[in-house]
């Protein structure tokens, strides 16, 4: 997660929204990508569909069973929607979003195979998105 | 329609599953593309995600909201989500998808300004899918 935080961060330098996500295999990590909505002028490329992408490449297949995302926020239903046709084994994201993570449209937007954690490093993850909007609003 | 559809067969031709989207704005094709997962070996290159992200590319700006999205099968969770961050105006689909489609997720998965119609040359979009899917379990 803390990895995850590093793209957040690198993002927020590039004016981007502060989301970072990593996907790990074996103990490796084969992705890693922030936010580019920006710098792509793309409603899609939020950090965990760049991730997805970025891991399939690096494994040369479409599903990523075998594989962890981490990521500093619940996923949209977007990314919840790419993650479940991934097969991802597992996510693990910090902070919660009740106004756009999946859990507030479909708690049953995964594969029903794939585990869920939440709440690593939650404060952090939570206090950049904060920071980045009170920081927009005041300007 | 018959443009999407046109998409999907040319997806078919290349072994994809035959989906088709184009997105109109002001009554010109600003962008079109086929399902893509199988050539670019990425869950995330659905034919409506290809097509969200050409036409934010054709106008210079992230969101749809002026254009209508026509594409043969319902879109999927991951699409609607996108679709839903691009504001767009309008979606037409030909089949439903009772499986896969957003629909049986998450009904408030667009934007609520988004007009969605549906049933628009159903049976030439279901066709094209029930073929597809029979050919490859009868091989």
């Amino acid at each position: 997660m803390k990895q995850a935080l590093a793209e957040a961060k690198k993002a927020q330098s590039k004016g981007e929204i502060p989301i970072g996500a990593v996907v790990v295999c074996q103990n490796q990590i084969i992705a890693r990508s922030g936010n580019q909505t920006e710098a792509l002028n793309d409603v899609t490329a939020h950090a965990e569909m760049l991730a997805i992408t970025a891991a399939a490449n690096a494994l040369g297949g479409k599903y990523l069973t075998e594989c962890t995302l981490y990521v500093t926020v619940e996923p949209c239903l977007m990314c919840a929607g790419a993650l479940s046709w991934a097969q991802i084994g597992r996510i693990v994201y910090g902070a919660s979003d009740e106004k756009r993570g999946f859990h507030t449209f479909a708690s049953n937007a995964l594969h029903p195979k794939t585990v869920v954690e939440s709440g690593i490093m939650e404060d952090e993850c939570a206090e950049l998105m904060t920071r980045f909007f009170q920081n927009k609003r005041s300007r």
